[in-house]
Order: C-alpha cells, then sequence, then structure tokens
C-alpha cells in the first residue's frame, strides 16, 4: 500500500467515524463504568474487568488479543497485520486504570456514571473518572482501527496494542512484562495516547516528560500516642520533625535544597524558551484558571519552563495525629509523607532517592526513627523534535484541527516512554486530546466530546500518514 | 459534726468501700461502656445516655440530682446536704466525655468493654477508654459518698457535684452554664479529680496547671486537587506552606517564635525546681517509658519543669493531599493542621491565639488562604501552696498511701479550675488517682485497680478531714 492509497483510503474512514460516535461513546460508557483503581488493592477485581473488556473489544475488531497476568494488574496484548512492506509496524500504548476518586463528596456526578453535559463554553464534555486519563483516551485510538478495518476490512499498518492496568500506582510490572515479552512487543516506533493538546484548537506532540521518583517517607517517635499535656514540651513530636523536613526541601528562592539534586539538570535553550513564549501561555492566564496567580516554584521562570523543563519535589500527601472532627491533644506516635520528584535531563532516579533519603535521616533526632517506602522511579525524556515520524504525525494532526499542531513540553511523567526506549529500542510519539481543565486525578474528571470524537479522526489521519 | 465525730465515722465507711468493691467495680464497668465521646457529634445520644446514667446513680444515693441541658452536650448537677454548721461546702467535679479510639486496631480489648485484667508487674488494671480519664476518677468520689450514706445514713459536709461532658472537646458550654447557675454552684472551694499520682504509692495533689489554647488552621491554595506533574513547580503547594508555618513554630533551641509568647511567663523559683529534683524523676526514665530518651523542647531544662512550668506550641493532627493506600501524584488544594498551646503563668489565651493567627498569615502567599477555627482557650492556673484545706487534702492522703503526699505540677489543662476561680471565686484543690502509665488519651487507656479502690479510700479520709 502506498502513501496514494492510504490517504484516499481516509475520507470513508473519517465518515465512518463520525456516523459511528453514539456508538463509539456506548463503549467507552462501558468502561469508564468499571472502577479500576489500581492502587487501592479493594479494586483488584475490576481492574481485571477492564482488561478482559478491552481484550474481548480488540477481538471483535480482528485483533489477536490476549488478557496476560503478572504479579499485579494484568496487561492487555493485542496483535494486528495491516500495511504495505514500507508501512511502519506501531505498538500503541494506553493505560486502562484510573487514579482513586477521593475526595468523593466534591464530585458533582458519580465519577463511574459517566454522563455528557453541557460545559460553561457550551461544549459538550464527557464526565467521569478515567474519561480523560486514559480511557477515552486510549479508545480514540482503538475506535480508529475499529472504523479502518469496518470500511476497509484491513488496516493501513502493522499494529500491536499494549494496555496496562498500573500506571497510575508506579507500573511495578511493567519492565519485567517488556523484558520477558520483548520479541513481541518491539516495533518500529510507539504511539502514545495519554497526553494534552496545547489549547482546544491546537493539537500537540509532547517531546519533553518529566520523570518521576515517589518516596513514602514515615516519621516515628514515642511508642505510642501521648496526651499533650502531660509529655508537651518534653516529648518528641514526630509532626514537628516531618514539618522540618518538608519545609528544608526548598530554599527562599524555591530551589529545592537536596544537596545534588540538580545534577545533570541543564538549562533549556534560549530558542526553546522563545518558542514556549510564543504560545502566549502568560503566568496570569496559566495559574488564573486554578484560581492562582503566583508562581510558586523557583524564581525567574516562566511557569512553562517550571513544569517542562525543571524538576520539583512536591509533597502529595501528609498524615499524622488527630484529623477527625473537633480536638485531640494528642502528640503522635508516628507521621507520615508521600513525596514526589519529577525529573528532566540526567537526573537519575535512583541518586534522587538516595539523596532524599539521607537528607531526611540527617534531620531525625537519636531517638527517634524513619522510614521509607520505594513507589517508583523513572528518568525524565527528551524525544527528538526532528524525526520524519513526529514530522508526519505533526502534518496529519494539523489536517484534523483548526491551528497548527505544538510541539511542547510535558510536566506529567510516563516512565513508559524511557521504558520503551531502554528495554526495547524504541521512540515513542506522544499525541493525546486532553485539555488542561479535564480535571485530571481530581474530582469531576472530564473529557471534552471533541476530544473523542476528532481524536479517532486524528489517528485515522496519522495511521494515513505513517503508512504512506 | 466536728472533727473527733466525722473521724470517729470514717472507719466503718472504709470497710464498707472494702466490702462493697466489687459492685462499684459493677457501676463503673456500666458507665465505660457508653461511648460518650464529645468530640464526635455521632456519639451525642451516648454522651446523654451519660449524664442520665449518673443522674441515676446520684439519686439512688440520695442526691437532689438532674441532667440539664446546655448548647452541647448536657451537664448533670447534684445536691446533697452534710454536715455541721463548721464543715465546708465542697463542690465536686469530673467530667463523663471521653477522647475518640482511634486508631483502632491498636487497642488489644474493646475500649468499650471493660476488663480487669493483671499488668506485667502483677496489679491489676481497669482496662478501657474512660477507665481513668475520667470515668473511674469521677466515680471514686461518687463511690465514697455512697458508702458514707449507707453507712450513716448522711454526709459528713455538704456536697454539690457538677459533671460535664465536653471536656475533651474545650468545654464550649461551661463557662455560660457557670454563669448562669454561679448561685446554685458557688460552694466554699472545688474538688476536682482528674489528676495523677505522683508515682503509684506516692498520691499527689496538682498546685500548678496549665492552661489551653485549641487552633485549627487551614491552608488553602488552587481550587481544586492538581496534577502534580502539569502544575508541580509552578502552582502553590498548601502542604508546602503548612508545613513551613509549623516548621517555623519553633527555633533551634526548641523556644516557640511567636512574637510575644512567652510575655506573663515567670521562671520557676530555684526552691521548686530543687523540690522537683528530688522526687527523682530523670529525663532518662520519664523518657524512657515512652521509647525516647532526649528531652525535645526547650533546652537545658529538666522534663519536670518542660511539663510543669513551660509553655508550649504542640502540632496535634495534620492532614493533607492522599493519604491512602499507594500512591497519587496530587497537588491538595487545602491542608489543614490542629496545633494547641499550653499556657503558664500570666499568659492570655486570647492574645496568644491572636498572636498565632498574625504569625501564620504573615506566611501565606498572597495568593493563598488561610482560615482559623477556634477550639477552646483557658489560662494557666498556679493554687496557694499553704493553705488549710491543701494541707488537711494532703494529710488525708497521706494516711491512705504508703508515701507521703507530694505537692506538683501538671503539664496537662484542666479549664475548669480557671473558671471556678474566674466566675464562681473558688479555689480547687486537684486530687486524683491516675498513673503516668494509664495512656489515657491513646489505645489501650486503663486504670489500676488499687487506684479505683484506694482513691473511694482517700475521698472518705478527705471528706472527714475537711469536716473536722
Amino acid at each position: 500500500m502506498n502513501h496514494a492509497g492510504a490517504a484516499a483510503q481516509l475520507e470513508p474512514v473519517l465518515s465512518r467515524i463520525d456516523d459511528d460516535l453514539a456508538a463509539s461513546l456506548k463503549r467507552m460508557f462501558e468502561l469508564v463504568r468499571i472502577p479500576s483503581i489500581s492502587t487501592d488493592p479493594a479494586y483488584s477485581a475490576q481492574c481485571r474487568q477492564a482488561a478482559e473488556w478491552l481484550s474481548a473489544e480488540l477481538a471483535s475488531i480482528g485483533f489477536d488479543a490476549s488478557v496476560r497476568d503478572t504479579a499485579g494488574h494484568p496487561m492487555v496484548v493485542a496483535h494486528h497485520e495491516g500495511g504495505s512492506a514500507d508501512a511502519p509496524h506501531v505498538l500503541f500504548y494506553g493505560h486502562y486504570d484510573v487514579q482513586p476518586v477521593d475526595p468523593l463528596e466534591l464530585w458533582d456526578t458519580d465519577p463511574f456514571e459517566p454522563t455528557i453535559r453541557n460545559a460553561a463554553d457550551g461544549s459538550k464534555i464527557i464526565t467521569g473518572r478515567g474519561t480523560a486519563d486514559d480511557k477515552g483516551q486510549l479508545l480514540t485510538f482503538v475506535e480508529a482501527c475499529r472504523a479502518w478495518k469496518s470500511v476497509h476490512g484491513s488496516l493501513p499498518c502493522r499494529v500491536t496494542i499494549l494496555f496496562e492496568g498500573e500506571e497510575e500506582s508506579g507500573s511495578p510490572s511493567l519492565k519485567p512484562f517488556l523484558q520477558a515479552n520483548a520479541g513481541e512487543l518491539k516495533a518500529d516506533f510507539a504511539l502514545v495516547c495519554d497526553t494534552s493538546m496545547w489549547d482546544a484548537e491546537t493539537p500537540a506532540i509532547s517531546t519533553g516528560l518529566r520523570g518521576l521518583v515517589g518516596e513514602e517517607i514515615t516519621v516515628r517517635a514515642a511508642d505510642r500516642d501521648l496526651h499533650s499535656g502531660y509529655f508537651g514540651g518534653a516529648a518528641a513530636n514526630p509532626i514537628h520533625i516531618l514539618a522540618k523536613v518538608l519545609a528544608d526541601l526548598h530554599d527562599e528562592t524555591g530551589r529545592v535544597t537536596i544537596p545534588g539534586f540538580y545534577e545533570g539538570v541543564e538549562e533549556t535553550p534560549d530558542e526553546i524558551l522563545r518558542q514556549w513564549e510564543s504560545l502566549g501561555a502568560s503566568n496570569e492566564d496559566f495559574l488564573g484558571a486554578i484560581g492562582l496567580s503566583l508562581p510558586a516554584g523557583e524564581q525567574g521562570r516562566s511557569v512553562l519552563e517550571l513544569t517542562w523543563a525543571r524538576p520539583t519535589a512536591e509533597v502529595n500527601g501528609i498524615t499524622g495525629g488527630y484529623t477527625g472532627e473537633g480536638f485531640k491533644t494528642v502528640i503522635a506516635a508516628e507521621a507520615s509523607a508521600k513525596v514526589s520528584f519529577r525529573l528532566v535531563g540526567d537526573q537519575d532516579p535512583e541518586t534522587i532517592r538516595a539523596a532524599f533519603r539521607d537528607f531526611v535521616r540527617a534531620r531525625i533526632p537519636a531517638d527517634c526513627s524513619v522510614s521509607f517506602e520505594e513507589h517508583g522511579g523513572s528518568p525524565g525524556i527528551r524525544l527528538p523534535y526532528d524525526s520524519p515520524v513526529i514530522q508526519k504525525a505533526k502534518d496529519a494532526l494539523s489536517d484534523e484541527w483548526p491551528k497548527p499542531a505544538a510541539l511542547i513540553g510535558m510536566g506529567g511523567s510516563i516512565p513508559i516512554v524511557g521504558d520503551f526506549q531502554s528495554l526495547l529500542g524504541m521512540d515513542s510519539v506522544l499525541v493525546g486530546f486532553g485539555l488542561s481543565d479535564d480535571r485530571i486525578h481530581s474530582p469531576n474528571e472530564k473529557y471534552a466530546l471533541k476530544s473523542f470524537h476528532k481524536g479517532q479522526r486524528s489517528w485515522a489521519r496519522i495511521m494515513a500518514a505513517l503508512a504512506g
């Protein structure tokens, strides 16, 4: 199949996607209704249920699909032949697991009963946990394949699909699975759909991703909870110790103070900074959208640089002592915090983890103790701006959307991209249709109906372009 | 009734207490089984149930007893005439509410199903929430009255009893109730049973009590929970802000840094410090008992001075972000902490509260906000060492226990003592039979069987001495 062939096949596929939108939404709703919260062991059965649902859907399209057990939640792997000898073999990746939904009382709708609603701007949105991250996104590709197959009885290129169920909980089973199945999963490159558009009119390909190190620390002092009257002023308070550790993580200029933290972090070239500046994202707009106005991190840098090209230390959760209603004059026996680091450039996850642990231990009194629990680690990624594959995808996206596609950085971590590079020798093309107000990881997550619809059309266009 | 008369009446009362121990325990168990957790609105009905139980018990002894409504949990008030014209009128105070029981999984027994067990040293203990704080303690006085009345058909002095149900949650209804019922409640002095012995052989009268200011602070940043990848490094993190505030509360020497905090705090006279030193409580013993070894507060002071005569700032609880199992890369919209201050000398609760709020506000970024919730406030108290009433109580206690009674300080707060002084013009005599390992406010609270038994005998002796 040559370029003209695939391009000629495109139009009826786009029409089929348009005609089939209601049915594709119905399928998406089925998947969103499955509460596949990977980080909470109480939802293990639901994670497996989501995997089985996806495997069955892929089989119905004609993929050779299977649910594959791991030590954690299962993987879904599916294969379909297609295209000419020149057409690439692509590996498409998504994740079927979702974030927890607490605090549940802040949701306007049931997180696991999707609805279609009108947003304030009149556009239609799909509500529910996972609609944007990542169930709705991964289905844009599946539905594009379904349309192409149903129109032409074939696919324009060879496609392997990998869906995991532990992306929101550190992907503990991913590396072993990639290593054990490298021959089966290796393709020419990967397509990953777990990112956002620049704005509602401007599609984007992410060429930089921050890495992630997760750590949970627990400080222990007395061997029991104490009455703060009898012991206050004499006994160590683990919340004080923890607060001091966390307060020490940043200096007055917002820089992380852990020794060696910035080793491997390069300054972003001026031309890249200028390009980002030209996207017109002011600090005021970026922060105003979430009710803030002052950049909180390293002083003197734009919000795009702070979130795309600078490393961070963030406390994601803290708990200790009495946190119920009313008051309890207690000195807790222990206090704990979940801390994550976003990494860029050549920062090494395990070096950062070790430096953090040393930093904490140096601040624990001799009669108290601290323990650490690891929650994943991955380095930052920078993808080549100038690869032909990225250029083809960029052109295909620019054909579908009102404005040309932008090559952007990204603040979040998608460890799979690093694993594809290191374990399978594959680069990834990161295309997604999320929007910055999708509230992923928060109450009232949503996905634009337009993202779901034009996302499918975008993948059809990208497949046609890649096959050419 | 003269001194010889009351003293002559004592011996059969002590025998009756001994003979009636099993029945008095049965009554105590009934009260402990009522989960009267005042700080949690879910237990309102149980608080009322405890009040009604006490009122009925007092009525059965012959008191004119009633449950009295307040805006919060009810009071119990009871009156009984007694004694000669020279005998004093005493107001006995206790509280029937208890602390929450979380974390429940750390209890070896059901907190609301009391048991009698053998402690490691072979002594018998009564397990359960409230056995020591304060249900078991208040019943020592009630049972002493019961024995005296059943032997002699009278009491050696006029007794008014006040039990409240909000001591563990800041006593919001207490001052209004005392003001509205001052004429009914005013006595010559108060007897308060909510304190501890010096050790298992040495009874104690507390002549100093720290005051308490409770504050809950909530820091708010973005208007929603954020993905730490997309916003980390640019958006304010309320846990960071809160950690900085809390870490700033103490300097490197353990002193509280809030401006003006130490105004009204006097250094303890050397002779008092020497007296405390003679009690033989080493830092090692005091802290070793709770698994610690290093005094954590102001440097260069003994643990007794730190807990009896120095003010503190303690964080009693903290929460923010994701605190469940696993990990969630979220930047929370808000974080909160419960903070309490123990006050001594002339520190003014409302001045301290205002200074703390200014201290916090000065550390909140301009685009974030903080709110405060008040949880009670009372000044510290120092009672006269040399009053005749305290001397009589000291002698009576010394007759009952193996070692003479000690006059000690106390780290906890009993706001009622300040309210009795300011609203009713009454001093209080603080006598209690708790022990330092009673684990009050913690899992596995207990009360020594000996405390319950000899506590009743102690009150009989004190009443006899006061009536003389």
